[in-house]
């Protein structure tokens, strides 16, 4: 039964989650499961748990697009209980993007990455409605060195009954901004950011920018340009502009940088933002070429080998 | 110029540093260079820059057994100046642990890996006697998953002109901890965990220990049993202790968990701790068999899934 810990004098959250040491990658080096055992396959859907969603809404397990199951290996559980810890609360599915056994967002059809878009946000709609459950987590991890341990392309959500704290020291942050300036500290970092130097591109609704703190050369940071809280507020014709946008920053990543593997995620409010909270989410893209190692992992604080500014010139002469 | 710069508002550090795109392996998956270009070898001694200490000490070039140099591509240095953020102001030293072209500290003879402890120490001796640094970080990065750009064993030493936010959480809860229980948090701990189900093994002076919180499989906490600040004021005949002891630990998980990568790291006190602060070093020593991906990023929280317990059983059982 998975368990949520937190160290008493570093104050680092980890979720014990025995469980998945039996994954098929899990504590090896690089993945070994055979496209024809490919569990993610069509033709397979045997080998996961029972379908959670499928898109389009009335396709047959012959016609499906997007598939969403539970996570046979789950880090939290519904019916968690804490032996030492917490118990580790929580929902964690698996959003299958496409039929075609490929590796990344970018190899699947523009309807296959659109209907991975809707699928985040309806599943998030869907467990919010849960009172169990406090935040959800939409991430991908492509390729071996991103941490899949499957290779076709997914991607993965888990909620949870915490509020992580990265998310909580964020909303206080936001708050305090709200109080000192009137203003959405998010709306606030993209005007600042427009035109900038770290700018790399702008569609109707999204801005896309180098982040002045980035953690790993070539992040980039997407956030709706209209101030917006919660991805699930997001409408079907900003989906549709999102999973356009998301397939070409990867490609672009992907012919920059020689096919990285790569992360990235929705940093979303919580569920339930209490009347004084502020929000705004954000998508935030990241190639993974450096390795986090014992300076990073000793101190918290990360080594980035290429300035924001030297990323974002690169990427808007791509881009352009 | 290297620059140290605060997310504003996720609250998370990075240092910007250019010159290390310069690295072999940086931006790569792989490390090649081939052991006729190491660096690190003797008769190399010409590609690092210049010498700034040598054990034995009266040793020659052609005798040395451990040499530390400066870091010919350093995150951080004494001459930085901020741009847009502050300026990473610091040394960044490597250790090299033998003249022999191997992997880990468990390949070294017994009186390298004790003269390496003993470079450790008086590195950090040296470098607090500058006014300008805050913070001494040693660190080792083993094998390619461990983030080792260079496979002939070494270690890396940073420090810095701030004492990291990690640190200075764990100063203030351990002041915490003095003012309500009157005792060091640290001392406190070894007492909860020595004979407990997360117990590894004791020596006269250090108890051995995985993490209640611990981040990965494997993780093993080592401290000084009797009370200790600082690692520089570590005896001469405790480091000899230690060093046979890292040398054990290393060898019993390499020989449990098929030689991985591992990486460990001094979470040490700063160099100047105010008549208030309260802190106890200790080693972090952890293999790298999991990778973080998106969630462990997207939220801070790490999933690890072999339990501290498990772990303990395990390596109770390979140590007995």
């Amino acid at each position: 039964m998975p368990e949520l810990r937190q160290d008493p004098l570093s104050g680092r959250w980890v979720i014990i989650a025995e469980n998945r040491a039996a994954r098929p990658d899990q504590l090896a080096t690089t993945s070994d499961v055979s496209v024809e055992e490919c569990p993610f396959c069509p033709g397979h859907e045997g080998l996961t748990p029972e379908t959670s969603a499928v898109y389009p809404s009335r396709s047959t397990t012959q016609s499906w697009k997007v598939r969403v199951v539970p996570n046979k290996y789950p880090a939290v559980e519904m019916n968690a209980s804490g032996d030492r810890g917490e118990a580790a609360i929580g929902i964690h599915e698996v959003i299958i993007e496409s039929p075609s056994h490929v590796a990344s967002l970018s190899d699947i059809s523009g309807d296959e990455a659109r209907l991975t878009f809707i699928a985040y946000r309806d599943r998030l709609r869907n467990l919010r409605q849960d009172s169990r459950l406090a935040y959800g987590l939409v991430f991908k991890n492509a390729r071996v060195e991103g941490g899949a341990t499957l290779e076709h392309t997914h991607s993965q959500l888990i909620a949870t009954s915490n509020v992580p704290a990265d998310i909580q020291f964020e909303l206080a942050k936001a708050g305090e901004h709200r109080m000192l300036h009137g203003s959405c500290a998010f709306c606030d970092l993209i005007d600042g950011e427009v035109d900038g130097d770290r700018h790399v591109l702008e569609t109707d609704s999204f801005a896309v920018f180098c982040a002045f703190g980035s953690r790993f050369p070539y992040e980039m940071w997407v956030l709706p340009k209209e101030h917006c809280e919660s991805f699930e507020s997001t409408r079907d014709s900003e989906l549709v502009e999102l999973a356009d946008l998301m397939q070409k920053l990867i490609r672009g990543l992907e012919d920059t940088l020689d096919s990285p593997a790569y992360n990235y995620w929705i940093r979303n409010a919580p569920f339930r933002l209490s009347s004084h909270d502020d929000y705004h989410w954000r998508i935030e893209l990241t190639p993974r070429m450096t390795r986090l190692a014992g300076f990073e992992l000793g101190t918290g604080c990360f080594i980035n080998p290429v300035s924001p500014e030297q990323a974002a010139a690169q990427l808007r002469s791509v881009f352009a």
